[in-house]
């Protein structure tokens, strides 16, 4: 008789998004003339800029010659593509990062979320609180966690809630934690971490021999010059992180798919005899076994975003972007909200001064001004009360939907 | 301390194709001016058709503007697609799939390897032997074996031997097993299997409510009409079993990556409890929470292979290839082998008449023939003695592979 992974049993009922997606669809049912404006989902809204899109084509175009095609590739991906993100995203900020140490995937949430099958079930998992939710979920579905207890939180998690208090900086826990999952800037807060906030964790993990999994998919929204791109910008990183990025945020790749991950050589974990073992070696190992490469013209494609040119018009996108979160800033700021982030990532965090519930308020925006935001509490405890409005909207929009939302009563 | 999945170290120290490659490049370091053909790895040859190149342009010309510019898309795949899936797969075979029961993804390693996440770590798996090595793999990594033993089987797995003997369709197995993979057209014996066949593995599932997971990759390649392409074509299929389909080898998408996996609502698995639940939510739930969906414009392309003009195109290619299989036949049956498979499946399974050891016989043909084929005791214990030939060739290489092996001494 085939049995369920029963702690799938243990997830709540809807992942975020798709609960959202439900809510805008049935409000839409009864209200079929209503133009809802999203800013819910971290959807990018521009196109793929000039340089990609030739990329692509001729990608495509090789496909279509014998002398050109490209079957299977490498399961870590291409080289040309793995040595323009070592020299631009790294080398580029004085890191020093192997070409080997890099392997191309599909997706950052593909990524996050199937590193855990390299570890042991035994390990402890901390993650922040609020958090994008996939460190969550998938620490769950692997039986990483207990039951989900009344106050929101599982079992057997270590939660590192980031509010007000802390500025959005989780503090170090006092429990020992074998796999940190951190986020920067920070999905849903939009906070950055400094070079002394992230030397504290590699010390801190060093000191437990534990991992740390640093999503930096957002890195290309930093705009002010202090704060550290990749964690490997901190001395002994190399011992500890594994970093994650992604091309959808920094590159308008949300429909298109490619990221990578960056596993240095050196980063150690235990067998359980004791012996020190390379999680490098296992990456390898699972990507060749259960993943076969991310298509080739997307990873062409990928590539051109760090030509001259490509460089120059993702930048102008991601300066586009931002202009919505300043926009977005002054206006809320302006209503009943206390308004944080989206100075150097593209989410802009807000709590009304009011105490309202971060699903009332959703669906008071959905309902009187038609605008989609993402309730606070769905990605923790600890977001209650808030709301994740995203920057990443056509301009009309963004200043239609703070129009709509003026003339709301909170 | 952050602990490694300590069922890694119970792989054998390379994944078959790895091995295969390390061989080869360490011949080539040697024998630098050898020109060698590979009909090792099952990977294409000839490029993408013109309708798949065409509509691929298309779909990245859409990503080139707002209007039509696609983010994030549906976890399980776009509906155009899948409806075309629905309708050329399988309602022409008179097999009704719900739309809503196809899932796409990026291949079928991904899924067939993915599956083994929802199911719960107490199944028991049963497998062909020989088999592609992807289930055996992924079902270690998962834990759900023991180590390996002296023979070349691990513990905990039911082996089902495919052999001369029993023409290379396996027999039911006399213990129970929960999860039973089966690939028809098997890779690599290239055999198949009837609807008889496949109907006691439907009436076995459901007598003990075990899940059939269900490979039909190479379902393309079946020549003869009374041949089932699905295992849906059997009555009862629907309640047991799960279907994985690729555009890897119907259409050259291999280096394009496109798959997808049918998973039908009445598909039930145990709870703990006793209750019964649906796979397919399970199969949602995994897909929604780690996964992003496949690329748009590679989408659009794998929807233009069910195009007239697409359709054309494909089996043209299809034909290609099964003449070079026809071709590999005729030759290698005057060498001394004995030769399966070829027929119906682009695989061909030979075996000396002299009693040499598959790695052995591997590197005699690399060696004198400069011709890599696939060990088949990389397949599994019963695949020792023979090697897998892909019929992925181009014409000269198949027949100049043929000519080089026709002087060789066994």
């Amino acid at each position: 008789m085939a049995k369920i992974n029963e702690n799938y049993l243990k997830l709540q009922a809807g992942y975020l998004f798709p609960e959202i997606e439900r809510r805008m669809n049935e409000y839409t049912r009864i209200n079929p003339a209503s133009k809802i404006i999203k800013m819910g989902i971290g959807d990018v809204t521009l196109p793929l800029v000039p340089s990609v899109i030739k990329a692509f084509h001729e990608g495509v175009d090789e496909m279509s010659k014998i002398k050109t095609f490209r079957g299977y590739g490498p399961y870590e991906g291409y080289r040309f593509l793995r040595e323009a993100i070592v020299k631009n995203d790294y080398n580029s900020r004085g890191v020093k990062i192997d070409i080997d140490e890099v392997f191309i995937s599909d997706g950052s949430k593909s990524d996050t979320g199937n590193i855990q099958e390299i570890f042991g079930n035994d390990n402890r998992i901390a993650i922040t609180d609020p958090v994008y939710p996939v460190y969550v979920d998938t620490s769950v579905m692997a039986g990483r966690t207990g039951k989900m207890q009344d106050d929101g939180y599982f079992e057997g998690i270590i939660y590192m809630p980031c509010t007000e208090d802390n500025n959005f900086i989780p503090d170090i826990p006092r429990e020992k934690a074998d796999i940190i999952y951190l986020c920067f800037p920070n999905n849903p807060t939009g906070a950055t971490a400094s070079k002394e906030d992230l030397k504290k964790w590699v010390d801190y993990a060093a000191s437990g021999n534990s991992v740390i999994l640093y999503d930096s998919a957002y890195e290309a929204y930093i705009q002010d010059d202090k704060i550290p791109h990749s964690i490997y910008e901190i001395e002994g990183a190399r011992k500890v992180a594994v970093e994650f990025r992604s091309f959808s945020k920094t590159a308008g790749f949300t429909g298109t798919r490619c990221a990578y991950a960056v596993i240095p050589k050196e980063l150690m974990v235990l067998t359980p005899k004791g012996d020190r073992y390379p999680l490098h070696s296992l990456w390898y190992r699972r990507q060749s076994t259960k993943f076969n490469g991310t298509s080739y013209p997307v990873q062409k494609a990928a590539y051109a975003v760090y030509s001259e040119a490509g460089r120059k018009e993702v930048s102008e996108v991601i300066q586009y972007y931002m202009e919505n979160a300043r926009i977005m800033r002054e206006k809320l700021s302006q209503l009943a909200f206390r308004v944080y982030g989206g100075i150097n990532a593209p989410y802009v965090w807000v709590k009304s001064t009011k105490d309202i519930d971060s699903w009332k308020l959703f669906d008071k925006l959905l309902r009187d001004a038609n605008v989609v935001a993402t309730p606070g509490s769905g990605f923790g405890p600890s977001g209650e009360g808030y709301l994740r409005f995203s920057a990443f909207a056509l301009r009309d929009n963004v200043l239609e939907a703070m129009e709509r939302i003026k003339n709301i009563r909170l």
